[in-house]
């Protein structure tokens, strides 16, 4: 049976349990929240879900309090997405705030899941996705290849969807990543992006306008709803699916660069073990230096926290 | 292709679309919402799902202001659930001043759907859903037929889950329906409910307590997360998949009852052109009592805004 | 991850591998056949319809001539439907013949998968469903839990569609269960039959002649394609699915009967551990002996190859 | 509602419909069959499958010696796929005999899908494909842009697949198109190949090895299984939901090259009024001689029933 878990029940976790029991392959998911009136709450709702679909999923819950967080211990993989969007928003969404409070999270939750004996694969979501990745691999003690951002995998759908709009294609038609930071410093790699097989710079765009496009289309979602969730619970959904399946595939995740020592959003081969080898992508010198100005931004951010 | 719209954009009407996106079985979905910004993130967000599936769906953004709702005419089903949680939970989700605040925008919208030249079917979920039901049949003035609310069909599945937790059965296994107001005064119909083809008799349960369960089980959602969307997105998903494929299936869901002249849950038959007959359970004395108390509950409140 | 082997490839086994690939809840599948051409085809069949899908299924084929089937071992579930219909039709059908064909094939398979380490839980197909479903428990020397033969799931799939042809009911309206021997010797329980929970007698039905339909509805599929293969693999993936997700559901399967020693169709809890227990349905009189027929029917059968 | 016509209920026919109603994308399956009573038997089993789902798909069958196929009249879709593979088995599997029975059912058929009033899309799959489609585009007197053939779709997959295991990757990180005939003159247009978005000439690879394995891949599962229908229902399939859901997406089809005057394998956009446009891809001048082999070779088997 299929096993994963989810701390931290905000938005994004809250719609990456709704995603996986509609999508059926997961047989128990295990929720966990600071509140745990909200983690009851969510099981709640999820099994009123489940009870209308034709799949089965066992929703438990692990109490937040609980001195050791025993039903971790045999999952597949653990989704680690806790934030707190009300008290970002009153700090105007500034991010050394965000920081601040999120690496808290990790200090005070990466010594329980390490304790719970899991062993499994660590995915993150929780902003900033490439610093907290780090952290978490750091305070858990795991292999690096055992901890998975979810990285740009957001902004290239995103790209995918601007490009495909630009050119009058399908989004499935277009091919290639946006890679570098979940943040300011993510770049599209238009050496890599093809439409329909064929090479971008074959139709006549505004490539810089474009790269807005993608970061304007997650301010959009954004200042509209005050929290982004389809996208981001579809696409954890998509990595937690390619690890239980083994499935060896390149996917634009956070994952460990060992020349750099850090996380950052770049392609790699997910497989039941986590990060099995980084795609080395023949990347032109504006990416490759766009790569390193990601890599410095994130490696400041994770200064602040040490 | 099938063509749905969903009026509304809040947790409901959002979570609707996100299942309706990952199930695939729609075609085009037009969303609307008073707030044009809130629309617009909402098509954004979806978008960047719908990029990561691998089907497609497209979604269009009716402008709210537009004189005329033209996007609405050529579709075969519009969703109404419109509602504003937020003054909603500032009044201590006190009902009268939710029926208010609803019976207020069915006067502000109904019209712009009669207008569009729609003759579809329309599903409602917005509370109170038997009085709002009832208010969209003759506003818009279409047949009672083509009305239907999403009536008692949660409450169903969470009398599913109780009952097999309380007997060790999966809910799947779990049959019959509560009835009666989406409210106070929904009712299980014990008559109808059996576990694995056995009549709910054959176990020594207290079914005063199920019951009591079964309405604890939504404040347990409300309190916790301060709405409830899984489960009721994924039931009106099934209300539309019902109708787009003229499946002729029993569902518990809010209906025109010829004799009362009101909507009220009952079971009925769902098909292509809405509500094809209601069926006509046996229920016991006790039971009909239940269901008329719920109908007077129900025309109260259609009082108090007529 | 989910792991499941095939054993056979004839038109049932091929196609409940297609229908398992497309459910995508099945991270690899192992196919074995006698014939190892075959097996290799429908490996390479596979492949090209999995490449198509977004799901990622591994397909492996153990070879038969193997000296040990070392893939087997670490299975979740083997499904058990080798058969020989092409020489089965040129005996006319005739029952006597294939039953000693397929208990040769149990004494020449059981010790392969006994020998393989095989330790979790096996579905069987071949028929005589019943018959074959004790000789592999005997012959593998497994826990009679862990064995589950897909009995009269269709018979009672077939029932619901032919209950709700005849009072106008979607299919999936119809509660209830077929019972007995997954061959002549199957009666529809008709005290466990509901209608949208209403009792079959409330509705003016002539039920020998219904009952005669599920038999017939049998012999128009073989008669028309000479094997039946859709709604068998599809049922076998719905108990697939039970047992990896533990979903304690009553399904109509092929399970042992403590009194009677042997395996017999009758509503059995299925979930990781293969059969939990028995439904106790409160059979009347004329079913209670139908089902006792049934049993002797089946002991006669095993009578004939031991 | 989606309703979709099949014509033809050999293995190709009968699993496309299943795999349609496993989709559950689909409100109602026409099927057709000179065999009647193969076509009475595949409805049969259809049912049974769909009663085992969750999901509703009505089943029709169209009379074959009908005056008039009045079913097909609403259809959105037609599915072309008669083929008589045991008459084809005992002539060697020989072209040229195909070729002489197949244009012989067009001649036949095309006249009462002519006279059904049909005037949706046609989707065909009986080989040799691109002669067919060429025919049944002339003799049902449709524009060229509603006929598309599965071409070349079912080697893309396997070309996928191929590549995939030449370089330890996923199918899914493999992009690019065969093109040209569905035969012996199709070919792996390797200039469109990228293998996660880098060009196949980064890697060490014998290509003409690689599309021999392309071609010995459809033989292998010919002579395994003698028809192959996993892959070719799934691909079906696609192009199916493409046109419903107006997808516009590329796929490798055989669609109508107006300079040749033929249907030929290439890169199309598929919608719900069919082909929209050609995809101009930069093929080199091996691809584009290859390609014209491919036309003459179409050509040739053309103007032998001509």
């Amino acid at each position: 049976m299929n096993k994963v878990g989810i701390i931290g029940q905000g938005h994004v976790g809250a719609t990456t349990s709704l995603v996986m029991a509609q999508r059926g392959k997961v047989g128990k998911i295990v929720i966990v929240d600071k509140n745990n009136a909200k983690a009851k709450s969510e099981q709640a709702d999820l099994q009123d879900q489940i009870a209308l679909l034709s799949t089965d999923t066992e929703i438990e819950v692990q109490d937040y309090n609980a001195e050791q967080w025993s039903k971790l211990k045999d999952l597949d993989i653990i989704i680690f997405c806790p934030g707190k969007i009300s008290a970002l928003l009153e700090h105007g969404g500034e991010r050394d705030y965000e920081l601040n409070l999120t690496s808290q999270m990790v200090h005070e939750i990466a010594p329980k899941i390490k304790a719970s004996g899991f062993s499994g694969i660590i995915v993150t979501i929780t902003n900033p996705c490439d610093v907290i990745a780090r952290m978490l691999q750091e305070e858990i003690g795991v292999k690096t290849s055992q901890v998975i951002g979810t990285g740009t995998g957001l902004e290239t759908a995103r790209m995918h969807h601007a490009v495909g709009n630009a050119t009058g294609h399908n989004y499935h038609d277009i091919q290639g990543y946006v890679l570098g930071e979940h943040g300011d410093k993510m770049f599209p790699a238009w050496s890599t992006v093809q439409v329909a097989s064929q090479a971008i710079n074959h139709f006549q765009l505004d490539l810089d306008k474009l790269a807005e496009d993608i970061t304007d289309g997650g301010y959009t979602i954004f200042n509209g709803k005050h929290f982004t969730n389809n996208g981001i619970a579809t696409w954890v959904n998509l990595i937690v699916e390619a690890i239980l399946n083994d499935a060896r595939i390149a996917m634009p995740v956070s994952a460990y660069d060992p020349n750099l020592k850090l996380y950052i959003g770049q392609v790699a081969i997910v497989r039941q073990t986590g990060i099995d080898e980084i795609v080395d992508l023949a990347l032109n010198d504006h990416e490759q230096k766009a790569y390193q100005e990601a890599a410095q931004a994130i490696q400041a951010n994770y200064n602040k926290v040490h």
